[in-house]
């Protein structure tokens, strides 16, 4: 079964290019991104390198080369290729790729028909890994062609569409709670350990920021104005000359990855950094959630709680740091969450861009600040 | 009795620049610090600005362009000068500055004779601000010395003498605590309100990190192994070259205000990014003791827990964040605070650069986590 | 005849690209260089924007749009898209490009039937613009699989084959001459007007220098003796360690459009920048040609200086300037050579890369002097 | 009688400072400009090190931190104080260096009663070079005062006072002609060899260009025009949004040595690029002389071509290569002028800061064409 879910999921990354064309595949919009075909090799290289490397007996490590080329960030397994330069890696071409990973799973369908002690864990990892990775590569899509004058639309179904109801306030007493991942189901190290958190009493929205919300606060002189932002944000406003969250176009359209689109108001407002949405809560009288808040209400009023999940991802008040007592995962593997724990802000929830299954209510996901190209949204608390 | 301090802490910044020559007095030695005229300059358009020009009747506000030079980052006071060009101002030439340094001193001190409602507590931010940049002057001149072949010495008697004793781990049980100012004495909005925090049990060292504790992580490839650091600082441990504290010398030997002298082996080590203490932890097997552990074992131990204050400010692993339910200061002199609560990290205690009488149980210092200039050593916890 | 030459000349730029991956054709190494896919679009771009659109009545003009995409430098045509994110336009892919280009082939075909004035030279100008856009394609390629971990190969027969024969001097006496373009043939207005030069006598080496004769001059430590090279020079070598021409590896191989090759010491050293060059010819006692002396002392021995063509361009130690009297073409085809005539240099010759027949005695290349990626050699003068 | 001009021009460089504050010794505006400290230093070194260290016996250097801080870019004498930091050099302070130069002054008072052979022309180096740095010292300060809000005086009578005549076009009959030094007087050695030069009948005008003259560029769009301008000069005034001279102020005000001044529509406009020198000759017609037109024309016309010298340097069209047979003079002091022969654009004449005396009508001064700083004007040619 998890073999079934593992070729889905495999299966999944590759349905994912179809629409694309071959130079698209090559694009890279910025350095934060990483184009299309090196998410292929990427993910196959994690499996390639962490599971059949060392589990799988006779197997053929792929070329040095290409580990550099398609390693991420593992300083454990050597030297890599330099993120910004992603884009000019024009070889191997697609082809080569995804024979690759053809040969790739081949190898994890051999080995699980009787896996090694650890190695469902590992396969495990790999997969949701592969998810983390189809969900960056429709951000990075999204970015990529956001460049380009000619307004590229990847999919005309690929759109959120979702109309915000009323905002109500959920009453959250407070006391001392617990947060962190809980049970036996598969989790990112940086949702344990489950420890105590003392949490004053407050209140939650039910409900995300629309479109007309935060136009509202544009109109206002949001952008105009320094004593509603972070000293930060408010060089980055004047330096990149921010007017409106990343995608949005002049006449109430914005870019999606269904191309160009009327921006409806009543849609929850989107790609926007968490400077914005700080000095959006700033304005707006409210505030931002902690995580703590936020994982302790989601369990306290269930749905009421809308679009915890499969919407946006919601900003959070908290620096992502270690719970107390984290320990990382040993060895290369480790790398995996632990050392970004710097400089980052926390995001809780999933958006509609996660693959189904990849949500978690203890779920970290963490992004600098500035960062505008995710699929993030504003939740307030008060 | 304020007027007495107040005259005592202004009389103490022109002291602090009797030892410089002229030219000095315009250096600027990066972006991040400011010339030793610029903080006279500086401190004195707060009273002006803050306390003169709005309470001081018959008060003749400084010079707008005095007031463009010298505004620091008060975007409610209006535009200003651009930080990294403050080593431009040759003009006004010092003698100017201190000539309105003497006006206002002349203006606070027949204001104080019968202060109006509200002024006793601006003046004492004004001074307290004051003692703040007496010890950014210090911090700043140390850079700006540090970058000259010629290795000026400021004062053969500025240095820091302290020989650590063996260290104890001071154990602490934990459980729900509070932190926070609490009192009627002086202290900045950022330490408020006072609120709980739940703690699970842990220890925190008697001392501080010694010189030669570091030699032993730099001895161990603690500059060369990529699993002890954070991504954010590996990278900058590569691109800026790190191999030591940003002052040590080659030969056992390190830059201070005292010129270049001999390092002591027993004394503790300073002046290292928040990245190097992390790292550094991590390699000794503890950790960085959050904010709240760090006042809260200060309350339970007392002077069993060494050096808290006056020798060096110690990293914690703590974002700098707002404490639950906390308001900035209303106007102007709110942008004190509150505005740089993003991407930075705390560091609590207080340094022997620190004005005597500054220093405080509560006080939140704070820095980007790459920061190195300030006079910053490492606690651990475990 | 005409349209048969322009025919061919268009069906080599389509040859050019057909040993490629799909995505080759989106790579762009760096800002100075272009993907081979927009090298296609743009020179299409040239016949729609100066030939068919004033000329070809009811000619659909392109989608203005893609007018942006690949106008290059013609401000008079209007607004473009950034030259260094060219890398970024994955749309219109490749299919589409090419359809376009059948379109403005058979447009020109139809217009060639019975070609209004001017329209000859229009075309034949489009042709050469052409021409010099498939050496930049290939000097581009060279460029971008330079920068591939994987040394992908263009195409195995793709290299230049020479063996250098000793050097003669070739006396030239000097005194009044004349140089730049003379007759009817096709030639570009930075040639003219042919002018009256005065010379003193120099000799001119009948061949070019080969990777033999450079290494002596590494050997001998030339990128290490400041007194050898012009200060702009020197400053670069230390910026970017240059340590030898910028193909070569170690183990005496070099990367070419053949992939990574031993070097053979008897060919003409390549790919340098005009600082080498000169500094190159200092070392060796001499010194570069004037562009007058080069184009002088061609007609005079003719082909005893050998390799004037087809084998490297040679740098001179000429600005690149406007000869006496110089007016470029009225409108915006004259953007093409005038607005370019600062801070350059000029080589002369022509290249193994340049089309057969796209060569001339008084044809002006140029490029800056820290240019290497060219395929650029050495000729020397004394 | 040299002693007695060359105390004086040593004499010169301290009163040149004697209005400054103490702070104005240490700014530097931008990398490419120097602190008047640095310059009074660094004249003093080059007698220490290249007139008393070689030749005065019992002559004791000075200490080879000063030689480091105080080179400029003479590579033969070792490792230097990287150029955009001078302004970081507070120490050694004034008193020091004044007290320095008056050791140096000394020694040379006492060489010269009996003047080893070779130390007279050394000695005429020195104190050309000293001249050359006195008109920097002016330079460096404007632009260092321009970026001041408080707008410094630095002298009052410092400025440049001339009202132009009605232009005239002198005409020159062209053919083989002769330019560069010519004589046993001092001269630079980029300024020989003598030789022969070919050139067509061309006219230049009698006069500079005005402040209303190019008043009338600007108004016509001159810098909005692309195809005025050389693409690189476009892209540099996109980049820098320039919009008029450096200096030009708002309201038909400029910034000048004695302050903020109404300027006048009838003096010669200065302070601007070559790139705004070419769009304005282009803009009307004509086009800028190449230098040996300057020369030549100087030599045929004397006083009827005004305002040669002393007025302001002007720009020609002739980028800065060696004379025909050019050779440095032997050794470190061969550094002078030589190695800055790649882009950068020839100026002829001098202008009002060049100390009396200095100028020569072979005299070859040089800047790249993007630089705005200096004296620099424009006489145009057809």
């Amino acid at each position: 079964m998890l073999l079934d879910t593992l070729l889905a999921v495999r299966q999944r990354s590759e349905t994912l290019i179809a629409p694309l064309e071959p130079e698209d595949l090559m694009l890279q919009g910025m350095a934060d991104a990483s184009p299309p075909k090196w998410h292929l090799g990427h993910t196959n290289w994690f499996f390639d390198t962490f599971v059949l490397q060392p589990h799988a007996a006779g197997h053929r490590a792929c070329d040095p080369l290409w580990s550099y080329q398609f390693n991420s960030y593992y300083d454990a397994i050597g030297a890599r290729h330099p993120r910004p330069q992603r884009g000019l890696l024009s070889r191997p071409a697609i082809g080569a790729v995804l024979a690759w990973r053809q040969r790739v799973d081949a190898g994890l369908e051999a080995l699980l028909q009787d896996p090694p002690e650890g190695v469902d864990a590992l396969v495990q990892l790999g997969l949701q890994h592969e998810q983390q990775h189809q969900e960056l590569l429709l951000m990075d899509l999204l970015d990529g062609f956001n460049r380009q004058p000619s307004e590229p639309v990847y999919n005309p179904e690929a759109e959120l569409t979702l109309t915000l109801e009323e905002e109500q306030w959920l009453a959250c007493p407070g006391g001392l709670t617990e947060i962190g991942h809980q049970g036996e189901r598969f989790h990112f190290d940086n949702e344990t350990p489950r420890h105590r958190v003392w949490l004053e009493p407050f209140e939650l929205s039910s409900s995300l920021v629309s479109n007309a919300g935060y136009a509202g606060f544009i109109a206002d002189g949001g952008y105009q104005r320094p004593e509603l932002w972070m000293s930060e944000g408010w060089t980055l406003v004047q330096q990149h000359q921010w007017q409106a969250p990343r995608y949005w176009r002049e006449n109430n359209h914005e870019f999606t990855l269904a191309g160009r689109r009327r921006r409806d108001p009543q849609a929850p407002v989107r790609h926007l950094s968490w400077f914005e949405a700080d000095a959006y809560a700033r304005w707006s009288g409210a505030r931002l959630p902690t995580e703590a808040e936020w994982e302790h209400a989601l369990g306290l009023h269930g749905a009421a709680m809308q679009h915890a999940h499969r919407v946006l991802w919601q900003w959070t008040a908290s620096a992502y740091s270690p719970y107390p007592g984290f320990r990382p995962v040993e060895g290369a593997i480790g790398e995996y969450n632990g050392k970004f724990m710097s400089s980052q802000m926390v995001l809780r929830g999933s958006s509609w861009l996660t693959p189904p299954g990849h949500e978690r209510n203890s779920y970290r996901n963490f992004f600098p600040p500035a960062s505008r190209w995710m699929a993030a949204g504003i939740r307030l608390a008060r």
